[in-house]
């Protein structure tokens, strides 16, 4: 499976079916983004009776397309157990393309758990992967910042946090095209001696590692927005709550300031005036434009995009799968991996020598 | 010590020497809320050369203090285990006077681990209490917000999760004046299967408790922002990330509209006139006014002000202390307790059965 021949390099497999809004977000997601990368083929897996009227209204979406029927859907509150049971469900359909190398990576707005789960048992982890984990990336004061694991891994050991780093670091330099990310271990204190022993354990590993010299130590929750790192590794747990907490907060003065901005007459003309700021800003802070978290340490990309997404965020993440396949991101993954197993292991043995 | 009787009971202890401003900011902050409380009283621990000039200059604090001289100041870096054998540091002289029933609280803008700890020690935890937590207010699109822990307890168990939502619960009633305030578990999902073993098992002790009404169950990171329950509960680590992320992602905002509307002269226009509703959103989230964490679950009321705040911020901090010692905040969360613990048994033992 590691060593498998990819057909089509540039042919990503959708879930037609997936997300609040399918099918026709998604084909309008995909009209979008076949624009943006007229090299790209897209397998769409769906309803054909439902996929047919939408495609022959975007000529660009069609003539990038080959449809595939599947006759079944997964639901969002679907068990992930339930999930891999159902025969023809269009996200299956679409992870199997992937598994078969039909497709170098999937794009799905369905129900993350079952995506997760049949991603796991389909595709497999990566040699040397304990366990995948959700990356993406959001805004902050320093530019964009990537963080992991955004709820993949409820529970985490030492270990998974490590794999998690290197998989971040590769993720930022293929997504963020920086040559060498900084990172931080979300704890409640910079200070060496804050969080649980595991944290600390992770801490040491990472500083003794191939991306040591990166490793910039213990980071807090401010330092997200902060930008003080490049990458924020977390367990599944925390990086679910911190990023929703950090959305809240951002739609909660987004509405009070929609609110100011139409208090009054004198506050409407002010909006007005400081209009193309405030333009940029939104757009700079639009979740749509974050959209498309990555599910890292898989042997194939698969990309889940947000459910209630719009055309523009699902096309979002349809541009995060294709840089991941034009960046051999999991072969740079791979390499990472055999790096961090070969420093560790002399350093165990020192320790029980 | 849990039948003990409060000599003064609108007397607090102050930490003089507490925090990166102290003391000037502390006697400032005492000059604020005296003119506040005129029925306060105060017992300022701290260096007397350095009080007594700052006392002359503020003549409101000066008449409603009292000081104490204490020799020693606890730093900010230096561990908890440490801290205990300072003697005469004025953080521990405020703790002191509050266990010998001299003052009815302490508020101190010094040392976080340090605080909890020498409280835990001298002032000791409520009958029924296994551990203290760290409880704050936030800002939320539908009012006020209650969430604890904050972090003083990294890792959590079942019980101490419910224990939190029962003094969170009395924190609410006592500081917001609500009623009946609804009390969400925070996890990574609503749904009943969501999250760890704990975490379910919490959620269903509270369901059987006298809380039971009031519990909605679990609620997601942005469900703090959007106010969808009155009491957040969560374990300490996941709190404070959750908390530092929020208030990361405020500043982001507030720096960024700084840019804005600094960026032209027409957005500088825009911003005057739409001065008065930019102005009231930047009071109502300014993080001072949601200054002074509560240590709850402690036999005597604790109050930890942030360490970089300004006078108006440990203004704040006090008040929230004389609203506890006013409201009988400890006798209410002994008599939640033995509601939980009179509830809980039968069911233990019927399970038993």
């Amino acid at each position: 499976m590691s060593d498998k021949v990819v057909d089509a390099p540039f042919t990503l497999a959708i879930d037609g079916m997936g997300g609040d809004n399918a099918p026709e977000v998604v084909v309008r997601g995909i009209a979008i983004a076949a624009e943006r990368h007229p090299a790209a083929k897209f397998l769409l897996f769906g309803d054909e009776a439902a996929l047919a009227p939408l495609l022959k209204r975007h000529a660009r979406a069609a003539a990038a397309c080959t449809v595939r029927h599947s006759p079944a859907v997964i639901g969002n509150d679907m068990k992930p157990t339930a999930a891999l049971r159902v025969r023809g469900a269009s996200m299956r359909m679409a992870i199997d393309a992937v598994a078969s190398g039909e497709a170098s990576g999937v794009v799905s707005a369905g129900n993350t758990g079952a995506l997760l789960a049949l991603s796991k048992i389909v595709i497999k982890t990566l040699p040397g992967i304990d366990r995948p984990a959700m990356a993406a990336i959001g805004p902050s004061a320093r530019g964009d910042v990537v963080m992991l694991d955004l709820g993949a891994n409820v529970v985490c050991d030492t270990r998974n946090l490590v794999e998690f780093a290197v998989m971040g670091d590769v993720f930022a330099r293929t997504v963020l095209g920086l040559t060498a990310p900084t990172i931080g271990l979300l704890n409640v204190g910079t200070e060496e001696t804050k969080g649980d022993e595991q944290l600390r354990q992770a801490a040491d590993m990472l500083r003794e590692s191939h991306i040591g010299p990166q490793f910039h130590g213990f980071v807090e929750g401010n330092d997200i927005a902060a930008g003080t790192t490049d990458v924020i590794v977390t367990d599944g747990f925390t990086g679910n709550v911190a990023l929703k907490t950090g959305e809240g907060a951002l739609r909660l003065v987004g509405q009070l300031l929609r609110q100011v901005f139409s208090s009054s007459l004198s506050a409407k003309l002010g909006y007005l005036l400081a209009r193309s700021g405030l333009e940029r800003l939104r757009e700079w802070l639009d979740p749509r434009r974050y959209n498309g978290a990555v599910m890292v340490g898989l042997n194939g990309v698969v990309v889940k995009s947000h459910g209630g997404t719009d055309a523009e965020g699902f096309a979002h993440a349809v541009d995060v799968a294709m840089d991941m396949v034009v960046h051999r991101f999991n072969d740079r993954i791979r390499e990472g991996l055999s790096r961090i197993d070969a420093q560790r292991r002399p350093t165990l043995t020192e320790k029980m020598a």
